[in-house]
C-alpha cells in the first residue's frame, strides 16, 4: 500500500481539496509554491500513462476545476502541471501556480509552512472550487 | 494565428508524429531531452486548463500512446509530462523521457539537433507507436 493509498484511506492525515469515486486532491506538503496540490487516482498504479485509458481522462476532468480555483486564489499568471513520479510508486499530477518558468522547477527549495499556513490554503482553494 | 496553429496547417514544417481530429503531436525544435515532444490541441486557447473539459479528456488521451511510446524509444524510467505555457499562448503538453527529476527541468539547456537526428528520433518514436 503506497503512501497516497494510505492518505486516501485515511491513515494518514491530509489537507484534502476535493475527492470523487477515482480521484483524489491534497496539498504536497513539501510544496515548490503556496497552493502545490496533488491530484492522484484511487488505483494504485505506478507511472502516470499506464493508467487505464477512460481513468486518465477522468482524472484530468477532475484536476480541471482545482487548478481553475488554484488560478483564483494566488497570484499567478496560470496553474501549471507537472507528472514527473519517481519519488512515490503512485501515479499523481503536480497542479502548480505559476508566473515564469523556474516557478515549476522540482529543484527549487521547497517551502516550509506551518499547520495553519496549510490550513489557510486548502480553505482558500475549496471556496473557490 | 500562433505559431503551433500555422505548424497543424502546414504553413511551418514540423517532425510530425502523430494527428488525430483534435490533437497534433511533434518534436520540439528546443528540446530538453532527445525524445522531447509537444501535444497541442487543434483549438487555440492559451491556458491549458481552458480547454473545454471534453477537450481536455481528447488529449490526455491521444497522448497517452505517444507517451508510451517514448518511453519504447528511449533509455528512460519513464515518460514525464509538463504544461506551463508561458511561451506561446496556444496550450501545449511537454512529454519528456526522464530518468530523475532533473530531466523535467526547463533550466536545462536546449539541446542542438542536425535535422538528420530530429528525422532519425521522429522515425523512431512513430515506429514505436
Amino acid at each position: 500500500m503506497t503512501i497516497f493509498s494510505k492518505i486516501i484511506a485515511g491513515e494518514i492525515p491530509s489537507y484534502k481539496i476535493a475527492e470523487n469515486d477515482t480521484c483524489y486532491a491534497f496539498l504536497d506538503i513539501f510544496p515548490i509554491t503556496k497552493g502545490h496540490v496533488l491530484v492522484i487516482p484511487k488505483l494504485e498504479v505506478d507511472k502516470f500513462f499506464d493508467l487505464p485509458q477512460d481513468y486518465l481522462a477522468g482524472l484530468i476532468k477532475f484536476a480541471q476545476p482545482i487548478a481553475k480555483a488554484i488560478e483564483k486564489t494566488f497570484d499567478c499568471n496560470r496553474c501549471g502541471m507537472a507528472v514527473i513520479g519517481l519519488e512515490v510508486p503512485h501515479a499523481h499530477i503536480h497542479l502548480v501556480p505559476i508566473n515564469g518558468i523556474h516557478d515549476l522547477s522540482f529543484s527549487n527549495p521547497k517551502l516550509k509552512l506551518s499547520p495553519e499556513e496549510f490550513t489557510s490554503i486548502q480553505q482558500r482553494i475549496i471556496a473557490n472550487l
